[in-house]
């Protein structure tokens, strides 16, 4: 990453955390004590917080007002932060460490970590159809349609399936390119397509960002696969190896470390090619992706 | 139930599978098989889809087109679905059985049935958030703003929460009250509402509706609880007496059958009181909710 992209990178955490610590304080009235403080911990966690960055630079693309766009980012966070949740449960990843942390079910209970997923799923929704993330119903409404198709069967949720189906069948190239489009690229897709949605973008704006989100995130899940199988856990904040160790699904396991860097290379040529219409506008986007081979 | 409320009640039923088979059928392009199937299994298991009669019946008190009406009833069943799904997991209720049938993660696995209760909850927004359930964007949104109040952490799904803490430590009267209105309550809540919604009634309608929904929902809960304690498990369509074995928070556990009974009756009549407004008009809910005590 450039000096750049790193210092707004930044900045979207910053911006990001005060608005979902806001949103998670205002969410918890009513609440029980033990399911609000799940969610907290959840989704206050300390991620890297990339998708917000997406979110604010496919924006920052168009020349719109900015306001209630940090709701849209923090929206996609508590989706993120809900499949992490769920994906981390004993009957899916049976993960105990995340962020260098005790994941949700092990800090808490099991069952209140499954309702912290659903909670945070749900918040997610009331937070971008609520006025104060754009004036606009239409606008809203649309930012509501997009993240339930990027997130749900179609797209994330059915991108988790097609993983957990892979250990017991390993799949080609096009299975596992498959399965990162939809688990990982889907979301990263709508960060990017919300991006442009919520600043006004015409439709074929609004497609070229998703379709440039999709492949960065398709990339962006190589490139994790590569820290996995090449990194230590100390440096990547979760153990790394385990891929390996469950025979999970990745262009490493099918092409070896070389193999699977080349087609890095590719994924992240092909996910820029989306953001030619947008000539130096795009710089920003551009860097973040390239980034993922530096 | 008087024969034009069963009358009524089947005809909702015979409307909501039609749409809710025709909206998964649609929802299942691009989703792994397995994952699409437990979704259909789960949302398509023939149950008495009571919250969709009450969608129906409370748009039929205001004059308006019902167009889209029954996909608005539709996403309820999904959210219905998807939280019985998940409540019955080994690590919440631990059933086996609902309605007669292996539980979902029974009949398939708890990772799949995790993520098709995911798929469906998030399903419920996409389909609300869809022009064919209403042609005002601002009446979509708040369709989408109101099933999230409802069915999140302030709603249904802290109602859970706090069920499974009340079988660690046991509420008194008033925190029994507050986990079946969140738990139960919450989502025949936002069926009243949504109905109103749809329909355009204004701001004290939708309210009263709402307000006679959770009431409702939480007096349908105290029936179901005296069914466990004194049906048998054949004509219930589920084992029953289990409430008692786990030490389940309920009225009947707290003041007997006949004093749950009587709790029961005014819960009725509590809500029914909300109806008052609407004369006549509201009849057809008034003996749905009276042939609870029945």
């Amino acid at each position: 990453m450039t000096a750049t992209t790193s210092d707004r990178l930044a900045a979207a955490r910053e911006g990001v955390d005060a608005v979902l610590t806001a949103l998670l304080d205002d969410a918890a009235k009513g609440v029980p004590d033990r399911l609000a403080a799940a969610m907290r911990y959840a989704a206050l966690a300390g991620g890297k917080r990339l998708r917000p960055f997406f979110v604010l630079e496919s924006a920052a693309m168009f020349d719109a007002p900015r306001e209630g766009l940090a709701r849209v980012a923090a929206a996609i966070e508590c989706i993120h932060s809900y499949s992490l949740v769920h994906d981390d449960l004993p009957a899916m990843d049976d993960d105990d460490l995340r962020r260098g942390q005790p994941t949700v079910h092990r800090a808490f209970d099991e069952a209140t970590a499954i309702l912290a997923g659903d909670a945070l799923l749900t918040l997610a929704f009331e937070v971008l159809a609520d006025p104060a993330t754009h004036p606009d119903a239409g606008v809203r409404v649309a930012l509501v349609a997009g993240l339930a198709r990027h997130a749900g069967a179609a797209g994330m949720v059915g991108g988790q399936e097609l993983d957990l189906a892979a250990e017991r069948e390993p799949p080609g190239a096009e299975g596992i390119g498959r399965l990162q489009r939809m688990k990982t690229g889907a979301l990263f897709g709508f960060a990017c397509e919300a991006g442009a949605c919520h600043a006004g973008a015409d439709d074929a704006g609004i497609a070229a960002l998703a379709a440039f989100g999709v492949g960065y995130g398709a990339a962006f899940q190589m490139a994790d696969d590569l820290i996995d199988a090449t990194g230590d856990t100390a440096s990547a904040g979760k153990r790394t190896g385990k891929d390996a160790d469950r025979g999970k699904a990745t262009f490493v396991a099918l092409d070896g470390v070389d193999g699977a860097r080349r087609r890095l290379e590719e994924a992240v040529d092909d996910a820029v090619r989306h953001l030619a219409p947008f000539g130096d506008r795009a710089d920003i986007l551009i860097a973040a992706a390239r980034s993922l081979v530096a």
